[in-house]
């Protein structure tokens, strides 16, 4: 059975990747929800409703394990999909906040996120009840976003706009910096030359959380081993694992920007229409 | 009976006021679908389907009139719903084209909008109509929305964004620009800087035509003539002009970004569910 990962557009093709990194034999079934991109303008509300459509489409095809991408809805509707399913259920805010409290020794961590992710504290609360003397500094950047889905990777715009949301968290103290929407490891370059401290990938922390849960639940693919996968199949042979991509909207603008997101040519997209549309 | 407007998110509200300007006197209720903003990069077919339900719900408030105030919706779906509905039906692509004709005089007309706007070609297909001979330019600009959403109105990131997408302008014998989305009135001084050519708006030139076939069909509303209302009622008093906004995700959101647009406090917001929620 395929792992499955839905995110609300291509950002959560970043934890797709390093999922493949750590898992390369395991099949996955990724759903973008590019109708309704991007959640983190929305209400907590409106996105739990999205989340929970995106997971029951998932479920309707069988996967063994559910991966929310977005931080945005990680960080709204989590406990929600935990509660209404029996697989595991595995966020990317966890994963990065944990990461992040074992790296800080000045305890003083910044999330940058969406508006809806930074609102909701989310990252804040599991760094506390890990450390409750830790201090955590989130700041909103909703232009990262659009930048990066227009492929302005690097350059004076997005230079200039990571300047103006990251002047604040100067002579701060701040030692560590969590990257908290998948979007972000895209321009993770340019936001290390600003902010010149250790950047935290959620999302490869949350491949790592996969990695675990299925081994130590003893759900791993069972494939031999021995025979070397390409980490990125552009189309399934016989005996490769399935890579199967589903989208509400635009297939070609996904095909586009996902290019950007995995390095290789996407072939097999679907669109569906979710109950809504 | 009301006029009822209808766009993706607050960017209408710049055709609401020029409407206001024009017919101070008329009730207005206007729509954003803020839980599906922005309609721009996604695919005709969804488009179509959101203005059908945006329209339908106004419709279902009884409306004399209906005014598409998004231009992605109005180059897409104008004809699904003129087909619709049986009472007028007005998009902001037709008075924007029309008037650009009328200005150009070396028969060169440039179109700046949204991916799905630009794609359609709705400008052109109506320009072309009226002069098969004008050629006719068109850029898409996907950053300029999250741009004004974010208010980032002007300053060094809206001038460099605005440089990179209207270079491709320059030496091209262009003498007329057509601000092809009803976000872009909020930063047209700094296009205006960078491409020194007169700007047609497509949002006043709707809102004149909205006037002239209010008249023709004698439909304007009938008060007294002599009592002056202030453009900007923040409430609505007895006999005062009603202006209702309704939303269909975070009100407090479209408050904020609203009065950007407006110049004054929006009171008046409802939530509401489309169908589709």
């Amino acid at each position: 059975m395929p792992i499955g990962i839905f995110d609300s557009g291509v950002g959560g093709l970043t934890a797709m990747k390093e999922i493949i990194k750590e898992l390369p034999d395991e099949n996955i079934l990724y759903l973008g929800d590019t109708a309704r991109v991007p959640y983190g303008t929305r209400s907590p509300e409106i996105v739990s409703i999205y989340s929970l459509q995106n997971a029951q489409f998932l479920m309707s095809k069988g996967i063994k394990l559910l991966v929310v991408a977005c931080n945005t809805s990680s960080s709204v509707s989590l406990d929600l999909l935990m509660e209404k399913f029996s697989i595991p259920v595995i966020g990317v805010v966890e994963p990065g906040a944990k990461a992040a409290v074992a790296m800080t020794k000045l305890k003083r961590i910044a999330i940058i996120g969406t508006e809806t992710t930074i609102n909701s504290k989310s990252y804040e609360r599991v760094i506390k009840s890990i450390d409750s003397s830790i201090k955590v500094f989130g700041i909103a950047c909703p232009l990262f976003v659009p930048l990066v889905e227009e492929g302005w990777l690097e350059g004076e715009v997005v230079t200039l706009t990571a300047e103006k949301y990251l002047s604040t968290l100067r002579n701060n103290n701040i030692d560590t910096l969590v990257l908290g929407c998948t979007h972000y490891p895209m321009i993770k370059d340019t936001i290390a030359d600003i902010i010149k401290i250790p950047l935290i990938d959620s999302a490869r922390e949350t491949a790592k959380e996969v990695k675990r849960i299925l081994r130590d639940n003893d759900m791993l693919c069972k494939r031999k081993a021995s025979r070397r996968l390409p980490p990125t199949p552009p189309l399934e042979k016989e005996g490769e694992p399935l890579r199967e991509f589903f989208v509400t909207d635009s297939p070609e603008r996904f095909a586009r920007a996902g290019r950007r997101f995995l390095g290789y040519e996407i072939l097999n997209i679907s669109k569906i229409d979710l109950d809504i549309l």
